[in-house]
């Protein structure tokens, strides 16, 4: 059976996008680890087509498991070899993670960071919550400040489980932070934070599904947003951040995983990010790293594992990219209302 | 006076698509460094609006020059201060340069590589040539490998100065190494560097300006190339590039600057990706550093800028984004003969 022909019967009897090459993705993760967790971590394939491909490719005798250990049985090896496909070859830099930028100059920032994180509120899968590792945070606010995005800027935050309102407030590089969240859990601790730190945070209580605040509209220079990965609720939740916008130059950033989104979900929100009137200058894959959430046994791709092992701390699998959005005219979006369920589609797995 | 309104009397005077943003972000490398070379350097700005907002700042007072020096005055200062302008911040991963790559498991490809390519022909301003330092030839193929489009596959390079086939080849995972250049040198060249070291790669002599021949349609699994950078040039040299790959899942690496290309051109470009099937999964800024090529002071750029001098072989200032487009559906692309100049529009400044 061709890669093909099993995507497509994948895809037929799932509903899922997976596709040749993702199949080719998880064969080649196959051959670097026999971990469940490895082996999601190492293809970039939504998980629930991770899950599902192994299935198949189970049912045509190229891949086992036993033991808790994932295997390619000897067709499985054979056929790599046919199709050559090779091992994942990771290369990514030891010293920034892969993610392009030096954390030394900001030691001091995230040394504040990491003691007032101990406090931090844990991951809720009632408001869809995982919060990446505290040095993603402060990568991901050193990115910003090496792009001009930060330094005298009016930054607002689109939920903040990651706690980025307060890394960045403690460089004291911008002018304003403003925070959005629903989780009164969250938008407590950051204010308590900013208080006892003397950091200006505004930190308000809000669902994202509701407009953005009037007052809010076309203040801002830059957002940051980890949306939820359904389509409808990437883009309403993108679109509030580019409706905070001032206009031309000013920019978002998003993050966006492989694990519940396929490529060609990828597209459809590329495909909307541009006509917004942005550009993307950078995509910088697995910039983030997330701390494994409390509730895994009870997330929805759970029943699909082939093994059902709860990730230990230490063994971080689930990373996103870090995507850049500049307007390059004047955000063209909506603010509506959404109701219904905004987080759900058929690539969702962590929820 | 504006940001805003000042880039529009240089948006009106020459035609560049110069915005207030890019004049922020000249003013950010004016606060970092004097230097004519470093300012174009950290300013991503296309050159010919960097050069050309250099002499709309000092008409209203804000910068001088003298002594070779660029400098803001004391009226520029205070400006920077008043709209919040900060000094560009550099965090580039001083191990990975910012690419985010491991280059020491290559070590072996690298010195075999640095070998062969001592005796490389010169960059020729006839072909728009200017190639990348050694070590970003390196770090791409170890990108490309990493992302499993290089190992077991079929990789076509289009215009290959920078030497990617012999990088590539000499690393043994691809199946098949093609290229395609115009310049007799570079088709020589890399032939007999194949020759002497038993690498598999065929060199062809072709103009990408005629149709991608017939027989190397839809038969590629990856290609590389580095366009010119004008509007019409950049699509069309990606276009053969995308009409040589066999479908969905199949990949193209792409250069592009910020020194002649703006983000609008950027936009135009991402757009124009989507619609002929791609996604871009990953877009690193800064990931090419060029040697400085023996014609600067050929250049169109050069009767602009405000301070003559070529700078050293030591003094890189020409990078440019390494974009990755997957396909997610066939290509949607033409194989046309182009005729008329494709390499030249406002914002060519090397050419």
């Amino acid at each position: 059976m061709t890669l093909a022909a099993l995507a497509d019967r994948v895809r037929r009897e799932s509903g899922l996008a997976i596709t040749a090459r993702d199949l080719e993705r998880i064969l080649a993760a196959l051959q670097a680890s026999e971990d469940i967790w490895r082996i999601v971590d190492l293809a970039p394939v939504p998980m629930m087509a991770t899950c599902q491909g192994l299935h198949a490719l189970a049912e045509i005798g190229w891949v086992t498991w036993a033991n808790g250990r994932v295997r390619l049985t000897p067709a499985g090896d054979q056929a790599c070899r046919k199709l050559a496909i090779a091992a994942v070859r990771e290369l990514k830099c030891p010293r920034c993670g892969g993610r392009g930028v030096e954390l030394s100059p900001l030691r001091e920032v995230a040394a504040a960071f990491h003691r007032i994180a101990r406090g931090r509120p844990e991951a809720s899968q009632e408001f869809d919550q995982g919060y990446v590792t505290e040095d993603s945070t402060i990568a991901r606010v050193a990115f910003m400040w090496a792009k001009g995005d930060l330094a005298g800027k009016d930054l607002l935050v689109l939920g903040d489980d990651d706690l980025v309102s307060i890394a960045a407030a403690l460089t004291r590089a911008p002018r304003r932070v403003v925070v959005l969240d629903i989780d009164p859990r969250i938008v407590n601790f950051v204010a308590e934070a900013a208080r006892a730190e003397g950091l200006a945070v505004d930190a308000r209580q809000h669902d994202l599904r509701e407009p953005l605040p009037e007052e809010l509209c076309g203040r801002f220079d830059t957002f940051f947003c980890d949306p939820t990965e359904s389509l409808r609720g990437f883009l309403a939740f993108a679109g509030r951040g580019l409706a905070a916008l001032r206009g031309p130059g000013c920019v978002g950033y998003l993050g966006l995983t492989r694990y519940e989104a396929s490529l060609a979900k990828w597209r459809d929100i590329q495909r909307e990010l541009l006509a917004a009137g942005g550009v993307l200058t950078d995509v910088v894959d697995d910039f983030h790293t997330y701390v494994n959430w409390p509730y895994i046994d009870a997330m929805r791709a759970w029943d699909r594992l082939p093994v059902k092992r709860v990730p230990g701390r230490d063994e971080p699998w689930y990373r996103s990219a870090l995507i850049r959005v500049e307007l390059v005219e004047a955000a063209r979006v909506e603010n509506p209302r959404y109701t219904g369920d905004i987080f759900n589609d058929e690539e969702a797995a962590t929820t």
